[in-house]
């Protein structure tokens, strides 16, 4: 049976663009793979907490000398890791916030990372290679080459260098300039804006388009 | 009379690097500043709360119209934005985790950035500027030009975009490699580490030297 994890992390709602973009991936997974189930995960509205001390000596000490606090946090831990070992495709929505990653996305890679739940004690080999993982990005603005911003998106660049030991490879479909119709200041790159969401849409509805359909 | 700002992020404790450095700068600064007054934030040990959709609806509306949790988080950020105006100098420990910043010092600089605080609403000017703000930074590896790793300290690229908006630009004082005496693999780097070490250091010592001292 086919299994979907799905992750969004926007604060905005139902004005979310990465929320929509991951709800039509998870929509059209859903109609490529019938009778698969979803497990959903909103770190947005239900943040994990941040790692803390007990967080790191739980993942210097072996698990019979955790202290309760480092029991606590290593299961958080192989819960996660879990969740994403369960799932054939992982879905997430991934806003830009002041130029990187919300603080709750970094907070589930930190638990995520953890030697001997998702990298392989002995060979320091990825244990979640191999899963399809498509992230749903928006960024307000437009940081590619040759723009006066150009670089400034860091949740783009960090995600795969950050889920990496893993084997997790993130594949980004990205809407920019999304803030082009509410600014402006940006009036003159809506057409662009507006090609961008396109583009991203036609992404999402390709993705599991050659499954086979019976007959 | 001159005033520190003094935050740390690590999780280690005893054993963090930009722990013992910010501290070494703070001892320097107090020796350099008689008289001079502190306000000490542990990121690391008591983190702020992620941002929620309250702190992003505060950002959106007037205080007057505020709900009691959006009035709450932007009491939060007001505190932070006074911390920050009240200080000449801001120190912060940095550490790098999983190739980015902590989540901790994501989420201070989200509290951070609110237009009408550390920005002018009118003008859109940085109303942070001329701060001296130190970061004192550590990675376990070595990420610059040439090396298989290239770029991957995510941390020092995003701070500067992150908080450029309120007018602060980080200075950064870097001790790499600073894995090295842990990691077998990486015994043949153990000069360099000293090295990039005992430059930090020489920076730190070097920071606040030229002022005058009664004779």
């Amino acid at each position: 049976m086919a299994h979907l994890l799905h992750l969004d992390s926007s604060l905005l709602g139902d004005r979310s663009v990465t929320r929509k973009l991951s709800a039509r991936a998870a929509d059209a997974w859903r109609a490529a793979h019938p009778g698969g189930t979803v497990t959903y995960r909103d770190l947005g509205s239900d943040p994990l907490p941040h790692v803390t001390e007990a967080t790191a000596l739980a993942r210097m000490l072996p698990p019979e000398q955790h202290t309760p606090a480092q029991a606590a946090s290593w299961a958080l831990s192989e819960e996660l890791v879990n969740e994403v070992k369960q799932a054939d495709t992982i879905l997430l929505g991934l806003p830009l916030y002041n130029y990187g990653a919300p603080s709750s996305v970094k907070s589930w890679v930190d638990h995520l990372i953890a030697i001997g739940l998702s990298i392989d004690a002995q060979t320091q080999a990825g244990l979640l290679a191999g899963k399809e993982f498509i992230v749903l990005a928006a960024r307000g603005g437009g940081y590619d080459e040759g723009t006066p911003r150009e670089g400034w998106d860091h949740a783009e660049a960090w995600l795969p260098h950050g889920v990496a030991a893993t084997g997790l490879e993130p594949r980004f479909i990205t809407a920019q300039l999304t803030l082009a119709e509410a600014q402006p200041f940006m009036a003159a790159l809506i057409p662009l804006a507006k090609e961008s969401m396109a583009a991203a849409e036609r992404q999402i509805d390709d993705l599991w388009s050659l499954v086979p359909v019976a007959a």
